[in-house]
């Protein structure tokens, strides 16, 4: 069964193929099918990993326990049951950031890191007013956020992404309030996780990729990851929002699948 | 846990949100991901259940046991798992014929049929050479099935399409080749299933669609559901192949979001 349990809480996954394994880890508020795209075409070569975290989709939904640290334990225990020892991980936004912390905790069991549209230290530059907005007008205040987060071309030429964006949230079985207020709550939840001081403590090969039209998590987020992080790459997109592996799910293949194949 | 246990088979479901049961039933060699961009847009309103076929995903692969019947009573194992009595049921080529086949077999607990480029007796029309290529190049000839089975305007706007199809088979873990020759042979499996006699004792309300550049399941044979169906209605769709619910997500939501509203 596709089911890893970290203390208390079991953590959903799903496991393809063989080879070298790979684990994506989706944003906030998503789930493990914004991989569809890449799942099945990456598990003809590599085994894949895909998580849902807790707190979303199929994984336990408990009252606390948010912080980037203890969904990178999420992780650590999911690549035990699936039998991987070390795996490339890719994390997009919040994924992202388990991706980052999952390799200063657990230094060993990284082989590269592909960063997607992510950040640390974001609620520094939240303005107070979407942090109250957040609180008085929740599906509104999100959904601007996703509006922004998901580029213009991609907004006319594949209107379900930004519709699948705002019904994740939408749906309590998927991502429940207390999920949300308890992530934001926590000290090191999405908002708060701060690494400005450790990203020169990652080791791992580190790509990072950023959206040109992101506006959650926009491409100067990014740069400073990619600039902290040794030896980092910074790769930038044109046309493409917070959701590159939905936007362009083919360039985004190449992109990955060379890095894949850079690491030998 | 998302499983239901029909007989010796562990069924992998997913379901979301509350209402009106919507059961999704995918196309041969795929999974229940291929739903994405439907799950959480009708969990909003409705509770959607999605299932792995046995022979799929993440279900058991027993050696046999793949007729359209078998399946049938997964989908009634599935229901009866996920507190669903009465349900409106989509099915996608094969999911079409498990949810023609339900709704024969268990009539009471179906409110509604969306039949989504599907057909009986597929294989009366299906060449020799076909069956035999089937057999000598294996990924060769269900490849040129699906370059078949996605529209030019799909190929050209959303390559990631036919990309994910061609992945699915070529993933063992996802659907292994022993399915594939199992489904083949079996007298009601998914070629030779016919209930030609049978489509008259359908009472659903039903609903066919077809793409108009569906090669796989043309428009003939959705077609020919619709008029031997008693008061079904055919929607055949422009610049969509085998799968509009990937090729034009939106308008099939709107489709759907239709059939399901009219059924009060």
């Amino acid at each position: 069964m596709p089911i890893a349990q970290n203390g208390a809480v079991k953590v959903f996954y799903d496991t393809y193929g063989q080879g070298t394994p790979i684990v994506f880890l989706h944003p906030w508020s998503t789930n493990g099918y914004i991989w569809y795209y890449q799942v099945f075409s990456f598990a003809r070569t590599n085994q894949v990993i895909v998580i849902d975290h807790r707190g979303h989709g199929r994984s336990d939904k408990p009252a606390g326990g948010y912080s980037i640290q203890e969904h990178a334990s999420d992780v650590r225990a999911v690549m035990d049951a699936a039998g991987a020892q070390k795996a490339i991980i890719v994390g997009n936004s919040i994924g992202g950031m388990m991706a980052m912390q999952f390799a200063l905790s657990y230094p060993d069991r990284v082989k590269g890191l592909l960063i997607l549209s992510s950040g640390t230290a974001l609620g520094e530059n939240m303005p107070k007013e979407t942090a109250a907005a957040f609180q008085s007008d929740y599906l509104g205040t999100f959904g601007a956020l996703m509006e922004g987060a998901v580029s213009a071309k991609s907004k006319r030429e594949r209107p379900e992404i930004l519709d699948v964006m705002r019904a994740h949230f939408a749906v309590q079985s998927n991502f429940p309030k207390h999920v949300f207020d308890s992530s934001l709550a926590d000290p090191n939840g999405v908002f708060n996780w701060n690494i400005k001081s450790r990203l020169a403590s990652i080791k791992a090969p580190t790509l990072v990729v950023a959206g040109e039209e992101d506006q959650a998590t926009p491409v100067e987020a990014n740069k400073y990851l990619a600039d902290n992080i040794p030896g980092a790459k910074l790769l930038t997109v044109k046309d493409v929002g917070h959701f590159h592996q939905l936007e362009k799910p083919l360039e985004f293949n190449a992109t990955l699948k060379e890095f894949v194949t850079g690491l030998g």
